[in-house]
């Protein structure tokens, strides 16, 4: 079965890790969340595809969620005492990544054509896509103001009260190459769990995206990110309660209602499956916090399992 | 007493940290090479200037003569298996260096202005200058033709036969702002015992260097980097023989007779007193090799001591 995902971070990263391991590589597509990517001391970096890559290729950072595992930040403290910042913490293994695509970016390569030769160079098999090669950086707008994401998110801790996001330059994007192919030719498409503003949401910001998904004829299936009321990681939660929705699986069925067909939510949540449940809006139960290995192995085949008999 | 000196590498870092040792921060000038300058995976690296920072900063490693003691190489072990070239070996301490160097030209600031901020951030208060903002590239011309000076001398390992060096663009190079004032305000020039034709020999063809050191109305002293036939360190007396000068004390003072009035030779290299010594080109003896910091200290003494009575 051929299968796109629509990918933010950690979460994500564990769910494709599961797909990834009982997936035929040519079956699974994954289009990355590119709407944190900043520059730092002029390197580019991407978060969320660096997250993916790391957890695919089995060296990322298990504690954090970002990075790899067992590095050392030799050059960032010596950065720090030449005066520069060092809250976006990027140790010396990691950093290789970032040289290597900011170099590639710079020899005029694209964003995709890295990623891909990251991906190889990693070996990994199954298609890393970004959602575009063009950027589209996330703004959070704040009672504060109005902040680029890593601002808000690692430098300020999430700590400014959030009035709305915006995606800059999303409507001149385009989907990077492969995306809207891949979305039309899959049997089935998946919305990992990950934060509906600030992973999904920049997705479906560019265009043609959340189009492909409204006019999709096969399931769409969401994984909610929201557990009990609460993110299993990150402000998604808390974000939904500052912007009036609510925190819970039945705010991200919302959010998601014109193009998700199946919503999985955790067991936890059984409650809310009739507040979800609609025409066009199946809700399937089961345990969604992948632990470890297996539990991400046992979610991915679950989703397999609803994904070949939809109805 | 206003000492501005010419500086290669290694050789040059030790004397000119002996000198700092014993000189008033105003009264040191430090005109480094930056002709082996060069581009790696985007980094703009400057192997001397680098050199002479840590040296000065007391976190040189003493034994490679290049990068921070105790370095690791975290980073560049991962970019090999990114499929890198990683023939230049660059730490992770090190890297900082160059990301930090990298970032701020690219923020329209001169390597001059970046080198200060380097001094200052090190904890150094003498004025090092590179010799220009404007890239002067060293080709080693051989048998096996023109080649970049990092990749005859890092890749290559000096393999090739040397039939002559050019110095690209220097013809439109200006020196840095304050190196010809320096030559100019000096009560002494101290030409550090470097490789004569890839370290004092770029430095020299940036235009007007070379005319205000034959000009000096004041003493200009070379310490000879040529040992009993030998260079302490790196292919000079190698390149020497190529080139069909004598590889010795006496092979300098012929390159740098037009400029130089005092030639300090190794105690060693006693024999080659009368062949040098000529009008307007006095010889002393002494112990040149710097081997540890009282030998640098010792040096430097004595230098200061021949130019406080330079007759």
């Amino acid at each position: 079965m051929k299968i796109t995902a629509l990918a933010g971070g950690v979460g994500a990263a564990k769910l494709i890790s599961g797909l990834a391991g009982i997936m035929a590589p040519g079956d699974l597509t994954v289009v990355v969340n590119t709407g944190d990517d900043f520059r730092w001391m002029g390197l580019y970096i991407c978060p969320d595809l660096d997250t993916m890559i790391y957890t695919l290729a089995g060296v990322a950072n298990p504690e954090t969620g970002w990075g790899v595992a067992h590095d050392s930040f030799h050059c960032l403290e010596r950065l720090g005492r030449l005066g520069c910042d060092t809250w976006f913490r990027l140790g010396d293994m990691d950093l290789a990544t970032h040289l290597y695509r900011t170099n590639r970016l710079n020899e005029d390569y694209r964003l995709s054509e890295v990623t891909r030769e990251l991906c190889r160079q990693n070996g990994i098999h199954h298609c890393i896509l970004p959602m575009s090669d063009d950027a589209v950086p996330t703004r959070v707008h704040t009672n504060e103001g109005e902040l680029d994401f890593q601002d808000y998110f690692v430098r300020r801790k999430c700590v400014p009260h959030v009035e709305g996001f915006s995606y800059a330059g999303a409507d001149r994007a385009r989907p990077a190459p492969g995306v809207l192919a891949a979305l039309q030719e899959s049997e089935a498409i998946v919305i990992c769990p990950s934060n509906p503003y600030v992973s999904i949401g920049p997705i479906l910001a560019v265009p043609g995206i959340r189009d492909a998904l409204r006019r999709a004829s096969v399931p769409v299936l969401a994984v909610s990110p929201i557990v009990g009321g609460e993110a299993l990681k990150g402000p998604a939660a808390a974000m939904m309660r500052q912007l009036g929705a609510s925190p819970s699986a039945a705010g991200i069925a919302g959010l998601y209602r014109d193009f998700v067909s199946h919503l999985v939510i955790d067991r936890c949540d059984e409650a809310l499956r009739e507040e979800i449940e609609a025409p066009g809006m199946r809700v399937i139960l089961t345990d969604t916090i992948m632990r470890d290995r297996s539990a991400r192995a046992a979610l991915a085949a679950k989703i397999l399992e609803i994904l070949s008999c939809p109805a």
